[in-house]
């Protein structure tokens, strides 16, 4: 079976469990606590270089890590992934933009909130990390809104249906508030939300 | 033809001109000047809501942008990405590792040494994004060496070819010096380097 080395707080395991779930692929799931520095020992670096969760092992040995990465292998060939090329490249720009613009600074900011006892040199930067976390709550706004040039709006982020794009950006925006964001002035976000967590199979974060 | 929003000393935007150059794929290039705002103007956000280059717009008006998710695009169907697919979920994998790990620390730092002028609040973050750098070359490092559990040496990040995860690579790690990092330590690193610039079609990063 599947061996998903977890952290259960974490929105980037999170997404990989509610794919799982949601696709109904059994899994073993391997709790690290990456604040002990569970993720950073020799074993789990000789395994997984980057030593981040969350990471899977496959029964025949083969390994991957990368959330979004995790998301892609597993959806290939579902509901869950567009099978028209320009349309699996813009899923691909929305996981990118997740985790380059979204995540380092909602996800990092929840984190840095939830764990006082943290150190951490970015608490420097809490108000830099809330003002780009907001301008990336407000590229999914004037997506989902679609008040780009010729938009118009959208019910989800790929291919007019639920995708892993959905899950991977639901991860960490539903818990925003969590890091301090406020998400009132995001209707058609909060509205998305909804929708998100409404899908069948749906678990929530908390969920092991 | 494609038009390609660019700023030259870009990384993100020398890996679309790379693989575009490589796969003998005309464009016209549209340079803007980052650091005046021309990416933040009401009519370039209009279509590109992130504000970032590189960004591609297609002739009938499809628009993408993220560097790795325009040079997946491109490279579909092509000997630059894989075709069985775990190895390009694991192509993918190095993508994301490339955004999330590598450019934040390696590229940003390379920015803010080489331009002085511009006031950044991750200016007080310099140390923490070396060391973070360096942990990023490490990993490349282990991945080429093949220090890893059961692992060996490789040529290439992917599929034992050259293919788009060494662009994506090569376009921060060729400059780290730049940013202040010394490669002395990551002779699999400097070795895949010198294949990278060896490869037919090769352009360097001042190549408009």
């Amino acid at each position: 079976m599947i061996r998903l080395y977890d952290y259960l707080p974490s929105g980037n395991g999170y997404k990989v469990r509610l794919l799982l779930t949601q696709l109904a692929i059994p899994f073993i799931r391997v709790e690290l606590n990456i604040l002990n520095g569970e993720t950073r020992t020799p074993e789990f670096l000789a395994k997984f270089p980057n030593g981040r969760i969350p990471a899977v092992e496959f029964e025949d040995g083969r390994r991957l890590f990368e959330s979004n990465a995790i998301l892609w292998y597993f959806a290939e060939g579902t509901r869950f992934l567009p099978s028209d090329s320009f349309a699996r490249a813009r899923a691909l720009q929305w996981l990118f933009f997740e985790q380059y613009n979204h995540e380092p600074n909602i996800a990092s900011r929840r984190f840095l909130v939830t764990h006082p006892q943290v150190q951490d040199p970015r608490r420097s930067l809490m108000d830099m990390m809330l003002k780009r976390g907001y301008d990336a709550l407000a590229v999914m706004e004037s997506h989902l809104a679609g008040t780009g040039h010729g938009d118009h709006p959208r019910q989800w982020f790929a291919d007019n249906r639920y995708s892993i794009v959905d899950i991977a950006l639901y991860a960490y925006t539903h818990v925003a508030p969590e890091g301090g964001y406020n998400l009132v002035e995001y209707p058609a976000v909060r509205a998305w939300l909804t929708r998100v967590s409404a899908e069948p199979g749906h678990i929530p974060i908390t969920r092991a």
